[in-house]
């Protein structure tokens, strides 16, 4: 059998994973990764052979998993959180049509969209909209349109990536769009390192989040107009019912 | 200890369900649940009690699971999919306003996006939108907006609930407004029962799906302008650059 596997891990705590995605990566024979993501499972799956590349490698990871494949080894190729939310399950099928015997399963995982969730309280009941504000492999108009439009329909928002060295103020320009359409009290929470140590999370207001340095590691969530605190946690209610 | 966990046991099979939700639903005294999701566990957690209430009776069923905790039971609340999206989490905490000394913890879960998704390929890759399209509890103008923002900023859309004997033509507006913003030939997927037996999936174009009938067990997926069809599964590329 010439097999890939494309795991979601989860956040990163082991218990965060699916059985099914501990299951696959029992059965593998070779686990492919960014650094990263391999050092968080490896402690777990000692006995496999693992492969890593470096960041910005992500064509030459999947080449990498299809050879292994082609040799006959059973494959999975990790990502962090869900592979198919900006993860590899969409490279993975585009570098695939070189190697038509291999077959593909993608295996879901708890995206930070969902843990960082968990973690504020529930920030993304009712509709929402997920943008990364990376970019590194989209215009920068793209990702504002995203954002004023998601803003102006009242979407809850959950954003990655939303920092980095080179884009220090990407969050706060992003923040100046959505304060077009949402009010500067509108519920927003931020959570850093979901599910690993040293998790912290914090619950401010979109004026207050503009102000606010975030890291790479940290996942953004901006509340509707009906979102609320409850007990210290972000609520947006189901409907626009009170029931 | 005076606790209730709300947990996200994923689409359905019980493979899909993180170790953390396992581990909780092990570990507590009472399961509480609409029918449907609590005959979907019982089997794997037989000695624990199990408390139902039917559809309409969320309020009910919240309080329900927190006179149970009040007593000194540690209660698990689940929910399909993941708790915080269209799930029981945000009314466990307006609920739970009342019952001060009760702790409340959120466990995620693979919600029908992710596990959806991972069926039908990578249509979620890039940035996109959650809608459901029941108007029980949110006013149809707003569902409207919703859908024509998100597919006018070239979002990736998920719909939830696109379908009751009800809302029989509500896909179809749904379709009609996408219309206007999307190409015809845009590339959409339909999956029915995910993680379920009898699950099933199909690949369309947005124009097909216009005059598709689907019913509630169905998430349905509505590409971006660069989503694409790799080897029968769909493909939404990471980025904007051919990489």
């Amino acid at each position: 059998m010439n097999k890939i596997y494309v795991v979601g891990i989860g956040p990163g705590a082991y218990e965060q994973m699916t059985i099914q995605a501990v299951k696959v990566l029992e059965s593998c024979d070779v686990i492919v990764g960014y650094t990263v993501y391999v050092d968080l499972v490896k402690e777990h799956f000692a006995d496999k052979e693992f492969l890593t590349t470096p960041m910005k490698q992500e064509v030459k990871r999947c080449e990498l998993a299809f050879e292994e494949a082609k040799k006959g080894q059973i494959v999975a190729m990790i990502c962090s959180g869900d592979a198919g939310v900006y993860g590899m399950a969409g490279l993975i099928y585009e570098v695939g049509e070189a190697y038509p015997e291999v077959e593909v399963e993608i295996i879901p995982g708890i995206t930070a969209a969902l843990s960082g969730a968990s973690v504020l309280g529930a920030p993304l009941i009712h509709d929402f909209a997920v943008i990364s504000l990376s970019d590194l492999l989209t215009p920068w108009e793209k990702i504002e349109a995203r954002v004023r439009s998601a803003a102006e329909a009242d979407f809850s928002i959950c954003l990655y990536n939303p920092s980095s060295k080179k884009r220090a103020d990407y969050l706060m320009k992003a923040c100046d769009y959505m304060l077009e359409y949402k009010s500067p009290e509108t519920i927003c929470g931020i959570v850093r390192n979901i599910g690993r140590e040293g998790e912290e999370s914090e619950v401010l207001t979109l004026q207050q989040l503009r102000d606010t340095t975030v890291d790479m590691f940290t996942t953004v969530f901006i509340g509707n107009s009906q979102t609320k605190v409850v007990a210290g946690k972000i609520v947006t209610p189901r409907g626009y019912t009170v029931e």
